[in-house]
């Protein structure tokens, strides 16, 4: 394998980004990239991809397309991706090309639950607890190795939004959920009773600097994020500790972008990390308009080695996803005070990430 | 002459919104659209403009290609403009084939400083007092009839940031000055002893609804912008005139759009406007990170038929231009604190605006 690329200077105004992935973390990248002067090359394996609207360049390949990656390189400076389920070997030659970042091991990391939970918990940081299920027996030992309480069966790779999940309350539970994904390799969880979910935004940059937002208060309905409200509940020295936190990840991992970290909080305030996502991240997406840097130009600012900028908050916010039909009620969202995005997605279906809308307050000066 | 083509019913998210024009205003409005779900396609006459990277379409020709701009319509629900000088016949056919907003009226009347005057002192606002120049007679004849004192004298078409424009104080002065603009029609305007210009950014919907940013006070260096601050000195009622004013402006025009009016000050706090422009105006980018609605998102949702945003400032701005080779700092910029702008221009001349920074106060709640 060859070595992994490195800035050696900063992307100049005028550089291109290169951009893995087209859906709205890919468009949105590519607006705040705009905004830096720096344009974008989005690589999607999707034909009119929503990003492609607002990039400079766009290729359209499958991901292992070798001669299609080599080709894209050679037009970026840089190169990011908006997606964690980046195949490694994807990932390895374009960074043999072109400085890629965040790095492979945080690539890697994030692919495979167990090797996330691990991880975490080698840095001393507070998870459910969790066994390794590649068996049908497996699934029963693991269930009672957690103590027979209620628990959570994912598959280890390539599941989101709820998908390749199942809760479980008994040893057969497990053994037949092992079996409906096809003994798909798997972690058990134990079930966290957790009084609310949040996260943290934070970004490393290239020369070890770190900054973080302040933590959202997430609120999940059907495994999907509906809304990200902050300041949360997770405020004062827990707020402090879920940064450090994000600081701990990405200083184990070598990291150099922003990176999304998933939490429970119990009843008792004890933060459990749930896992990290090493790309922009949906409960982020209020710091577009309620801070002067977003989590978008923070991560570009990574990828091509500027300064981290600010993260302060000017305003405090409530981001609801608009999600499938509801993009059909864009009129009155349009006329609802809030700052709407919508994404350039041609179809409406179930339950689809369609734009978001998001409520500053206390509303301002009077005009 | 045909018949102007209005919006029967609001573009919706997919729909595509021409712009003629790829500078940077033509830029933050295809970003701005973007926000919304909308498509833009651009129309230039230069190559490589800085709104093709982050258009969805874009077409290189003469404004007077009549075939290029029937093409150009085709692919477009709605059109607009980023610039006054869009000759007239341009508009002409365009808005015979599309709904293009603003309208003829209010880019003919800005195109002829003398009608733009004259319009403006019909409405019973206050400007300088001015006189028409179309010979070096009188040239001599309008010096005296202003009074003798300082005056500028001004092409009556085609100038902008200072072109086009001589400071005088003698009838010699005046006819030279006309003799220099090659006998261009001309207009002669009393020197304005102002202690301060401002302006306002006004909206005006489809439905003639109306709103307006508070107004910037503004700072020229070299007859260029370099800095908007808001709040500025043009406060409380003053602030309510000036909104007054561009209300006025755009109701006698039919006006849709965003408007740019220009206004100075005088020590005893009257209010003179000096100009508008039909578009988005410079001394309105810091909305773009004061306010939840900026004034590209304003002029996009009139153009494409949706209610006007919230003008609500949530924070003090300072916006600076960042103008020729102050550009070759931007890695100082990147690390100021402030919201950076580029424009993704290659090329960097003197004067040429290359980008703009905008600080926000007060730094708001601690991290």
């Amino acid at each position: 394998m060859t070595t992994a690329r490195q800035l050696s200077a900063p992307v100049p105004p005028g550089g291109m980004i290169g951009i893995l992935g087209g859906g709205q973390l890919g468009r949105m990248l590519a607006l705040a990239a705009a905004r830096l002067g720096l344009k974008a090359h989005i690589f999607s394996d999707v034909a009119e991809a929503p990003a492609f609207q607002v990039s400079d360049r766009h290729t359209v390949a499958a991901y292992d397309d070798r001669a299609a990656l080599i080709d894209f390189a050679a037009h970026c400076d840089a190169i990011t991706y908006e997606f964690e389920n980046v195949p490694a070997r994807t990932a390895a030659v374009l960074a043999g090309l072109k400085p890629t970042y965040p790095g492979a091991r945080a690539l890697a990391v994030a692919q495979d639950r167990l090797e996330e939970k691990t991880f975490l918990k080698s840095l001393g940081l507070g998870t459910a607890p969790f066994a390794a299920v590649s068996s049908v027996e497996e699934a029963r030992a693991a269930f009672a190795a957690l103590g027979s309480g209620p628990a959570v069966l994912k598959t280890r790779r390539l599941g989101y939004d709820g998908k390749g999940q199942a809760k479980v309350t008994s040893a057969n539970d497990a053994a037949q959920a092992f079996e409906h994904f096809h003994g798909a390799a798997s972690i058990l969880e134990s079930f966290v009773d957790f009084a609310f979910e949040a996260s943290v935004i934070g970004a490393r940059g290239i020369a070890g600097d770190f900054a973080a937002y302040d933590p959202p208060e997430n609120q999940h309905e059907h495994h999907i994020l509906k809304r990200s409200i902050v300041p949360g509940k997770l405020t004062g020295a827990e707020g402090d500790e879920a940064k450090a936190i994000a600081r701990k990840v990405t200083e184990a991992l070598g990291y150099v972008g922003v990176i999304g970290v998933e939490l429970f909080v119990t009843a008792a305030g004890g933060l459990l990390v749930n896992e990290y996502a090493p790309r922009v991240h949906n409960s982020g997406h209020w710091t577009l308009d309620a801070c002067a840097v977003s989590q978008f130009e923070q991560h570009i600012r990574c990828v091509a080695g500027w300064p981290l900028g600010d993260t302060a908050r000017h305003s405090d916010a409530v981001m609801e996803n608009i999600l499938g039909e509801e993009a059909a009620g864009w009129q009155k969202l349009s006329a609802s005070g809030g700052a709407l995005h919508l994404y350039g997605k041609a179809d409406i279906r179930p339950g689809r990430k369609m734009g978001h809308i998001t409520f500053l307050s206390p509303r301002p000066r009077p005009r």
